[in-house]
């Protein structure tokens, strides 16, 4: 069984390694995946997209651990969450959510059984002492309910939705990866009437004129828009990175004009 | 059999995935576990306490590999040690010696068989050249009395001790985490008499009050002083880096006054 | 059977992670094991060094798949070679070449045959829609000539070669490793008839005098010479960063002067 580790741990300190031997004590035979730990410390929506965009990508009855917890320790909720043949474990602050947007999970269960824990658990590392060991005896078949008592509900967290107005749509940039490629809010689905030749996206002063099949299809260092492997539009620099260009962080608002006048081969 | 690896070498280069695969080359179903390879480029120490921390997490039987090895290729000794039944590999500079803290190992090998060793070793790169194939041949179960001859002792490293005076005890900063928390060497044991409520904790210009019981006890923003994962008093900033806060640095003074007037719930 | 992941992805993105889940989901028993993801944008040179200097080191039938791949969805070709009894995977713009220089592989396939890739494939992402998918199937056992029709080139890189004078060699650094490590083009075969003792190498404004056997040779923030474990002319500082001490950067010129003056034992 295939368990994957999301976390803001960083890869400096050995906490990963430490979550992957108490899972290795517990299933020996449990294979781990890192999704990623560099993670901006504390940033759960990050973590919460991450998990969306990747969870897709594995086979069904995947594990997904992911310990983006500033509030360890305290009353937040540990909980195990199965939608849709897959589990996912995690803390109560939303992180999880994303992932099962527009589901009703399967089951909701507060890891309230101390007996798959560590013991004693410390306050500060609760993917150590609580989410591993849960993880590790999942992956070995024992049932969800097990590990705790079942709860109703669980914190979503939501993305900002794009606004449609006749013609235009008015997003914002809430992904950046490393390469500084600008991933936003408006989706493939959103753009299926618009011409791709005849679209047009503000970005703070510029302006991109048309949508490209890749980024190669711009000149090197020139800025470029796309539909990206998330299904996302997003905004790059052939060769070089759209957020030192533009200067453009998460937050900032774009906007897509459907059908500008004097693009496109029609005018 | 289970393998850690841990290494100053950094994400960049391709060393640790060189050292991976001369172990899959020599054993095709051997288990490996990075602890960390972004250890400060010849930080002994770091990577000792990283090892003390991270060991008792793995199952009996695990090959720890350890390379932070300024003194590769020079006289400095490579090293097999067994201890209660898990088995540390690395040059012998001090960097096993944390976890091997107050224990007399059942065998120290001075890895001087080079039966095992790649052919012609290097001279900059003994993980890839000793400790790898070595550490794969172990985890195929032969002996480690094979791999060269018995010594009597390694370079044990010392952890500055807590000085316990009448009223308080001082201490110091011996690692930081990615997170910017401050880990002590005041452990829980030395702790035990005090009253949590009762306690203030001094660092350069500030003191804290109290033991919280996780980070989110303090406000965000706020400094608080906790015991943590590894059992040691750690001052930490809910929701931001206590290391960015105050400045603070490995070796940096810290003073706990166990009984403070004035504070708690007595007074 | 063994598969290698190299990309320019970096580490805190999912990205390196969906693909290791495309792999898991097609088979579950590949092994994977990551050489590096960060390499630097786009850097294909980079690339292609690290793969020349760590296929050796793993056992035969290993799948090398790298991915650093600006021109993706463009025109250029995804490949899979085959060379020696190993496959190499990636897109067809040099980042292969190097680990296979002077040989003529067995087979190079244009990956042709969407049977074998994710649909629909992304113009971002070949990564995790072509090629982690190809590994996977290529590491069920399934046939090279499968994925797509023969061709019969591909792009080379070509490294600078270093120039041989009467008593003088004429090389530049090629890459630099973590440790700031600066590693050239003059090979340990380049250096056969001189004398170790007898050598001196310019860079910049600086002369090192011999060669050293190891780091440790050299007085601690001292630049020191060797043969590195890649078989190549490095120049280091022990216990320091030669790259910061000298300011050098990859392309600069360095000079062995094979028979030195005044320098060795015999003058």
């Amino acid at each position: 069984m295939l368990i994957t580790l999301t976390t803001d741990f960083g890869y400096r300190d050995p906490f990963v390694g430490i979550m992957k031997g108490v899972i290795a004590g517990i299933n020996p035979n449990a294979r781990v995946i890192d999704l990623s730990h560099d993670i901006p410390p504390q940033d759960i929506m990050a973590g919460a997209l991450m998990l969306r965009h990747s969870a897709p990508y594995f086979p069904r009855g995947t594990i997904h651990v992911v310990v983006i917890d500033p509030g360890v320790g305290s009353a937040r909720r540990p909980l195990l969450i199965e939608g849709n043949g897959n589990y996912f474990v995690g803390p109560d602050n939303g992180v999880l959510s994303l992932a099962l947007e527009g589901q009703q999970p399967q089951r909701i269960i507060h890891l309230s059984n101390s007996t798959y824990h560590l013991q004693p658990a410390s306050a500060t590392f609760h993917g150590r002492d609580i989410f591993a060991p849960v993880a590790a005896h999942l992956s070995l078949g024992i049932h969800a309910a097990a590990f705790g008592d079942p709860v109703e509900s669980f914190f979503r967290l939501t993305l900002p939705a794009p606004l449609r107005a006749a013609r235009c749509i008015k997003g914002e940039i809430i992904y950046i990866d490393g390469f500084g490629n600008l991933f936003t809010n408006i989706s493939q689905r959103d753009l299926t009437e618009a011409a791709a030749d005849r679209l047009a996206i503000s970005l703070r002063d510029g302006v991109i004129r048309g949508l490209a099949a890749s980024y190669a299809a711009a000149a090197e260092g020139e800025l470029v828009a796309l539909v990206n492997s998330w299904g996302l539009l997003e905004i790059a620099l052939y060769k070089g990175s759209a957020r030192w260009r533009t200067g453009a962080e998460i937050g900032d608002k774009i906007e897509v004009i459907l059908d500008e006048p004097g693009t496109g081969g029609h005018s």
